[in-house]
């Protein structure tokens, strides 16, 4: 068997079968290998963002790694903005990078580059498999490394001339490492401290913001008062008719400290405290309180969802909360498009089961707080503000979830960065609806040039801001990855073809004009 | 003044007058001043691999560096393939990259990421600019380190926090740096060894290949009989009518080492000699014979055109070569399209003074032979294999030479990493048009896969290197991001297109079936 195969096969064993790849010359061992290892699912992305934001979204749904297929330094560079996006969600991921033959190397061709650098930022563990008979057990490990909880970015370096190698076989696959459990005695503490507390927040992340986590919360709730809060860039929550609404930090620093002014008791559910996403003039990095007690329930690498069930325990809540009260959905809007009726628009038409791809940037506020009282879905999000993670994180969310509709609600200019994303859509008929914000902006932009006192920028920074003088037409950009689309500027019309589009098999695009 | 303001104008004091930008928050105070700062030119691009291709492709022409706008780590991750490739072809290039404010920072802010070493490994000269009173100065000897010869890569990362304080004004310019004069006694010492050499090849690299050069070489020739060479992938050449032809080394290393076989005496000016692209099981890694003369005219910092008029003279040379014959161009093409009748179309309506950009990959080879007798041009290649620089290379030419016609050959795999370049041909209202070789495929891996014994790969790997079963529809891509386009499958059809899109200012995309 040669060693590239063997590669697949332990993969496979290890419960890896979806492979996102953009391939070059260093890999053909590699790509010929899939042909004799059908376990293993190939997809082709056109550049290799898709590959990496694809893998992301579906380890975010999937619960486990999927495989890249990286063309060296370069193709590690192009995929790097999407693994600091992964990095962020905590998603685990598996990336397989073709290189030169060790022997070659030294004469530096034209591709070779700082490798160890370009991959090793990204990744939790990095690893270079250039013994063809240790190769297969290296494949093993990277499985094993991928999966720590709560999930990290693991690459495999794989010269050219270990992977032509023949070699025995497969290697076994490891147990995969489990979240550790949270000691009674942090439990019962955080609990006698909670008993007195005037004003708990819980601030939940990771597996903690799905079902179980979420009713352990709401358990946790129903005795003490406490707020339930996740993150602005939430990379998975389950929400929705039925789950406990889940308020978001709010993302600017003045709004965060509003929102956690008066917080007694800070209760941290798998990570830390929540900061700003950029640093401004005057303005606090951290938003809770000086005097506020910060309690670690959880870290990321602990079962934070069992842990919330024992905290609830220990507080003598009640066995479940009562039934949620369903969020009030605003009136079906109607008229012209704003960022306020994309979300209403959406809440309205969502199937049960949906899942929500965010990232509408400046439309992602109204988005969650519209769709709280939506049928029951999944939302995800851009987690670590490296714009062009939506339309690949789609995919990759439709490839772990092939019989849940996903909605892709997609700022522009942020889409504009990986829409090569769209094709492979197409290519595996996925049934991704992508939402376009068509606005001609980076709206965001002008949000902070306002900040920062610029109400008025001057025609020369409007430009590198605004592009409605030369506005993208999102449809013919479907049309040419294979994608169909349609334009709206109405909410009515936006329901109308969010429902039609669902109803259909296949990806769709909608421009919606704001 | 505003420390950015003074960054603009130390930068516009230094002859650098064009940004290609993609900004975010953390460049707010950039974006600002450039309406204070009429002397730069900021340009939008819609992703930063378009930035960083561009200035590169503008660097090549110009012959000095752009600016970039960079937000953050994963800005410039995003531009790091074409930074590869403007590191590999030596290009100046001054990029400005934003970051928190450095109080932020050690927050780790989401966006956080390790930015000293996404910067590091391309960039030959980067610094941290988090002193504003020190700032205009860090600018000036930013530019300084980019005009090292014969180009360099030089990164300014810009805290947030410095870039909003006052300080007194701008820096001067630093004098640029020259290439360095190739010492008397080394040129002499090469005469005297070529006097007897059997079999002479000057291999060309840099400035070289530009008409001084080119015409020094020519003398060399006439009385050594010597062949003239240039790399497999050649940052830029100025060819046709009226220069001498300089033969390109070979790619694959079998043909590489056959091309080289008999040299008795090669003269490197500008770099090293020719190594393999890839490493391939029982092939070398160099193309010279073990046994040839290796003699170091001239390294890449120093000035090669001038030490090849001093090696002409030094061998009596006469004063001036006699005029080149033109190579004969083959009869124009007609019927369907192949990477043959591509080159013989293009060649037979290239204008005089056009700029050819090349990243037709497996249409290379081809290309450059149809071309040899063309009209005067400058043709311009991807040399670091990090395919997606074509589109924003063209850009970056046409940006440097608005008077001369830029026609990028661009292969559909390769092209299809950074179209969003296509939009900023459109806002800029460049002279640019873009002929695609429509051929559904990364033919490279095909036929890399055929070269190691994969024939017939099976449908698994051909669905990684073929997209027949979905193909793209450039014209769509082209007119959603505003530019004109058109289908043609026949030499014919083709040579009237690119006649009538060179004809019509503004961006043009021929989509050409093969």
């Amino acid at each position: 068997m040669d060693c590239a195969e063997s590669l697949f096969k332990t993969a496979a064993a290890a419960g890896i079968d979806v492979c996102f790849a953009n391939a070059g010359t260093s890999e053909m061992p590699m790509v010929s290998a899939l042909d004799r290892v059908p376990a293993i699912r190939g997809i082709l992305c056109l550049f290799e963002g898709g590959c990496t934001g694809a893998a992301d979204g579906y380890a975010r749904m999937a619960g486990r790694p999927a495989m890249t297929l990286l063309h060296a330094g370069a193709g590690v560079a192009n995929a790097s903005a999407n693994l600091h996006n992964a990095r962020r969600a905590r998603s685990p991921m598996l990336n397989l990078i073709g290189d030169q033959p060790t022997w070659h190397r030294p004469f530096d061709p034209l591709l070779n580059s700082d490798l160890d650098a370009i991959a090793g930022w990204s990744s939790a563990w990095v690893r270079r498999a250039d013994v063809a008979a240790r190769l297969a057990a290296d494949v093993a490990d990277a499985a094993e490394a991928a999966q720590q909880a709560p999930g990290r970015i693991a690459s495999l370096i794989l010269p050219l001339d270990a992977l032509w190698e023949d070699v025995a076989g497969p290697a076994n696959a490891k147990p995969y490492p489990r979240p550790l459990a949270v000691p009674g005695a942090t439990v019962e503490a955080i609990a006698r401290a909670l008993r007195g507390a005037k004003r708990v927040a819980l601030l939940l992340r990771g597996p903690a913001l799905q079902e179980a986590g979420l009713r352990a919360a709401a358990r946790i709730r129903a005795i003490t008062g406490c707020r339930l809060l996740c993150d602005t860039f939430v990379p998975r929550i389950d929400r929705g008719a039925g789950l406990p609404a889940v308020e978001k930090v709010p993302y600017f620093p003045e709004d965060g400290v509003a929102s956690l002014a008066g917080v007694t008791d800070l209760v941290l559910v798998g990570g830390t405290e929540p900061v700003a996403f950029f640093g401004y003039p005057g303005q606090p990095s951290q938003f809770a309180p000086a005097d506020c007690r910060r309690h670690v329930l959880a870290r990321p690498e602990d079962d934070g969802a069992a842990a919330l069930a024992a905290l609830a325990d220990a507080l003598g809540a009640p066995a479940a909360a009562k039934a949620e009260a369903l969020p009030v959905l605003a009136k079906a809007p109607a008229g012209r498009l704003t960022n306020q009726t994309m979300g209403e628009a959406l809440a309205h038409v969502l199937p049960e089961g949906a899942i929500v791809v965010d990232e509408s940037i400046t439309g992602s506020a109204p988005l969650y707080a519209a769709t709280a009282g939506a049928a029951r879905h999944s939302y995800l999000m851009i987690t670590g503000g490296a714009i062009g993670w939506g339309i690949p994180g789609a995919t990759g969310a439709a490839v772990a979830c092939p019989d849940r509709p996903v909605i892709a609600m997609q700022a522009d200019g942020s889409g504009m960065y990986t829409l090569q994303s769209l094709w492979t859509q197409a290519r595996e008929g996925l049934n991704v609806t992508t939402v376009i914000y068509a606005n001609n902006t980076y709206e965001i932009i002008k949000v902070e040039l306002a900040r920062a006192g610029i109400d008025k920028p001057g025609p020369r920074a409007s430009a590198l801001a605004d592009f409605h003088d030369r506005p993208l037409d999102w449809v013919a950009l479907a049309q040419g990855h294979g994608v169909p689309g349609v334009r709206v500027d109405r909410a009515e019309d936006l329901m109308r073809e969010i429902a039609k589009a669902i109803a259909e098999p296949g990806p769709h695009l909608i421009e919606a004009i704001l």
